[in-house]
């Protein structure tokens, strides 16, 4: 089936049939009508090694950082959430998602934001003096968001994620990536707090430690160093090589056990961590707060929307040589199931994962080393001197859901007594180098990082083929500073009692980017330095197709094609096409895409995991 | 005048005139003859903004190793050694080098390996229940190797240093870098022993720190970021800017600064550390241990023979566009002189510090960043794509001696009571970082570390221009082997009572390379795997001109030539030489040097400094 003729779409539409609202279920309908012929294949296609690395390398991706957030809540929540929750958390959503979502690759958990609204939450509970009430007024707050999801998802409004662009996704990356560091931050001064200066200092060198040990192992597939298959092996592993190794370390006997570092606080197997059955009896919150929590699940809602549509379409970025077809109203349904049962538990709510989305995909990716060679020719010396270079180059993906559900069950082993005591001799410094892993992943490759250093770059060591070149300096400095400016601001509110209000002004990014951007940009300075995140047929044929981008209809607008040709423009014939300059020249995406994924990124990832 | 006709040459002497210990004094009278005209300009030309950066520079390189391995002294010989003495003995060098030395670009000052010969002498000392006696005996054993450095001196021995090739200082310079690690992880130890843990991990964080700070600041002039004025002004003063910064760290007040850890201890300005006079009575020393004294004398001498001379010539290394003559005679007498006045005082002696000598011609270096634009052509795509790189071209060397004195004032005036209160902030965890930059430079551009680089790497990823590429692995490994042999031995010694034999295997290395080697290899596997350390005709001018490698003598005689031309090869016809393989082609010179350069190295400095 062609993606481009996919029969979910709105063009065309008239009369009430334009309105999402009134066709409910539309795209849920296709999203499984597209993706249920592929889910034999799902299964059939895992039987690869590929599927083995990716389980083994998803589970500690996965884990680690859930675990981090984890000992971030229950130390702002008096102990509410425990090591329980979390696994119970991360379990359910990987067993939903691995079996029932269209697109089994986005892995779903915990994130750092959900962390922050969780204890956000808990201020104000305690601020309006009902801390008592904490856990019946957050489940209460997980059942609207989950009525909200659902509203949106039969509402077919995870349409509108095709108008994101790199421009606000890059600014939420870098957000993330933010939040994360001071996370790993704030987490090693808990040690110096809650246990001695001396375990406080040990504690930084392995954070420290373990960083450098992953950062290192997870570039070797950069490098031409050993054989292609070692290099993969050894980052493929690099988590659990570090985590082993690292553990181990601080168990060393002598000055370095003495030193006596903190690990991480286990209870009883499968319990909740508090005194309490895992039932919450959320009908027993007064109605006056069942209402106070409207608003509040809303807003998770607004920041599920984002965060957890990026992250699938993070899963599915232009890099990765994708065919099987994406299902983003079914999967957000889903979502909103999932929202319901962990609050109604009081769990943690999962949702996708912006950092480690892409790591999934990446690790069930075949790469191939290809040699290229070239030959030089410097001007001030005619003879040609061979040069070879490496290119790294994905040929396919593992397309399948098999490992996402492995990674579920080995989650679900995980919470039994034995392993729960292995997870116990986890020292939590080694956490924050979880946190500085992740989080620096999401700053270094992102794309507000490659503008600032094309800024600080000399100018006559630019290659002349980088496109940045084509656009005037100061218009590159604009267009920063109005990410800038929303990343300061949400970094700024998230230390706040305000935290949850965080979701609004990622989600204000999107209309500035279409109302008032191309008005201060010309078109071309646009598509140079931004462009559709989701972009790819099989992504976009569940978001209802391509939008026109804004500043084309501006242009054509200015050049006097009427309202109704903005819509389509397949209502043009090829050569209005060219003439309105309504295809990007190919060249020029050849070269961004060269960039892209030669700078190693997309906007989520860091630059070593494409 | 051509330093190709210098009048200092043994070639063509007859009788008794060809033995160079009959002619006492010749080598010396050219090195002054040589090297006085250019007294006068090298003030004169010492009025530029890079004398000034290189006595900043040199101050703090100089100073901190000095510093940190006064710690070590101390530690091992129970106070013997402190401050002071440390500061005296450089300051000393300083003055007298950088006045009187034919060479005033080789920094003289206090290395590991004085600090290991004179703790390894206070353990024979005290096992032979003389540790009371210890001043005067190392007293002898400096008088000892002060008249056997004059012998070697008048004797014009230093002529043998144009034998030593890269494979010799090569594995030297890996033992240097061994060396320091191990210093800086000992003295990291000895926080923990002497403190309180908690002191004694800040270390560990502070060092670690440290060295990554001067280590990217050093880099910066390798990248294209900012203009090429902030890149080196940050490099320039990497040391400082690192010093100052960590120094301030450790006082922030709260946790850190109650974690306490050590400072640098000292005691009344101008005085010794232990309560003596400056004169050791070295006239009380019973006549039995004066000439036991003697043999330990002698290796003192083997020790500084190679290691002085080899900073010299590394100060004056290949990549480094020196124009003024060189003078090892001389200045090894010169040495002598020091080693005399510091045995009678007390203080460490002083000599050539290899990692840091080319440290001190690096900075007096005039460096231009070239822009080199090419054309690549894809052999899958005829259209050839503009590259612009980077090349890091050395225009002019600042060869004067006003650096070196204006450095060796400031040392003076920190021996001053109020610079030593300065001084006495400074946290002893500082200069483990100081030795993990300085060993890890030794390390890192090392031609041992590029050979194994090489060996390792994927092949099809090699450019086809390598040079090593026309040598069997298996000889590479072979080459290699010889090395770490050479190392390991050194290493494992140095941990033993045995330490101060260490320079004998070191020499050991040179008549394996000239008498065993040429048998194992080809000629033109050794031509490229291995150089002569000094090549350059101002270099070369002191020791009596270039030798004629074994290699290129073996494969002569093998084809007829009698022993008699061996001696000079001027004596053939430039076509006999052609026919002979005589001369390297001047592509692979080229090419071998472009690598040198490239990698950053000659075989003592780290990548980062040339």
């Amino acid at each position: 089936m062609d993606a481009k003729q996919d029969p979910y779409t709105w063009e065309g539409a008239t009369g009430w049939r334009r309105y999402r609202m009134l066709r409910p279920g539309r795209g849920m309908y296709y999203d499984v009508k597209r993706r249920l012929p592929y889910y034999w294949s799902d299964i059939r296609d895992a039987f690869t090694y590929r599927t083995f690395a990716a389980t083994v390398r998803m589970y500690f991706v996965n884990l680690l950082p859930a675990l981090a957030f984890l000992l971030d809540m229950e130390r702002h929540t008096d102990g509410f959430f425990g090591v329980n929750e979390a696994l119970f958390s991360s379990a359910l959503a990987a067993i939903v998602f691995s079996t029932l979502a269209a697109q089994p690759l986005t892995i779903v958990g915990i994130t750092g934001l959900i962390s922050l609204f969780n204890y956000t939450i808990y201020d104000i509970a305690v601020r309006q003096g009902i801390g008592n009430l904490y856990p019946e007024f957050l489940a209460w707050v997980s059942i609207w968001a989950a009525i909200t999801h659902w509203i949106a998802s039969f509402g077919n409004l995870c349409d509108y994620m095709r108008f994101i662009t790199d421009f606000s996704s890059n600014a939420f990356g870098m957000y993330v990536g933010i939040i994360y560091m001071i996370k790993g931050v704030q987490e090693l001064i808990a040690q110096f707090t809650q246990s001695t200066h001396e375990a406080g200092f040990l504690s930084v060198v392995v954070a420290l430690c373990y960083w450098a040990t992953v950062y290192a192992l997870e570039m070797l597939p950069h490098t031409v160093v050993f054989s292609p298959v070692t290099r993969k092996l050894l980052s493929d592993y690099a988590y659990p090589i570090a985590t082993i190794f690292w553990t181990g370390f601080v168990h060393i006997p002598g000055t370095i056990k003495r030193a006596d570092v903190l690990t991480l606080p286990i209870t009883r197997a499968f319990y909740p961590s508090t005194d309490r059955t895992w039932l919450i009896h959320f009908w027993t919150l007064p109605v006056k707060w069942v209402f106070v929590a409207l608003p509040i699940g809303i807003l998770v809602t607004l920041l599920f929307y984002y965060d957890h549509n990026v992250s699938s379409i993070g899963a599915q970025a232009r890099q990765y040589p994708l065919k099987k077809p994406a299902g983003f109203h079914w999967d957000f349904a889903l979502l909103g199931a999932t929202c319901f049962i962990a609050g109604i538990i009081g769990i943690p709510l999962p949702n996708g994962l912006v950092p480690q989305a892409p790591v999934h995909t990446d690790s069930l990716t075949e790469y191939k080393d290809k040699l290229v060679v070239s030959h030089e020719t410097e001007d001030d010396n005619g003879q040609p001197m061979e040069r070879r270079k490496k290119v790294f180059e994905a040929e396919m993906v593992v397309e399948q859901r098999v490992s996402h559900f492995l990674m579920g069950l080995a989650l679900i082993g995980t919470m039994t007594g034995p392993l729960l005591i292995v997870l116990h001799t986890m020292p939590r410094c080694l956490f924050c180098g979880v946190f500085f892993v992740v989080g620096w992943g999401s700053i270094e490759g992102n794309g507000m990082t490659q503008k600032v250093i094309f800024l600080i770059k000399e100018h006559r060591f630019i290659d002349p083929s980088e496109p940045l070149l084509q656009v005037p300096r100061t218009k590159i400095m604009l267009f920063l500073l109005f990410q800038i400016l929303g990343v300061g601001f949400s970094v700024a509110i998230s230390q706040t009692i305000g935290a949850i209000g965080f979701p609004v002004i990622i989600l204000s990014l999107i209309p500035l980017r279409w109302s008032v951007m191309p008005h201060l940009f010309a078109r071309r300075e646009l598509e140079i330095m931004d462009a559709l995140t989701a972009d790819s047929d099989v992504v976009l044929c569940s978001l209802g197709g391509k939008p026109v981008m804004p500043e084309v209809a501006l242009e054509r607008k200015k050049r006097g094609y009427t309202a109704e040709e903005e819509g389509d423009s397949s209502h043009m014939s090829d050569k209005e096409k060219d003439n309105s300059g309504e295809t990007e020249s190919p060249e020029l995406r050849r070269r961004l895409d060269l960039e892209q994924s030669g700078r190693g990124s997309g906007p989520y990832t860091a630059g070593k995991h494409d």
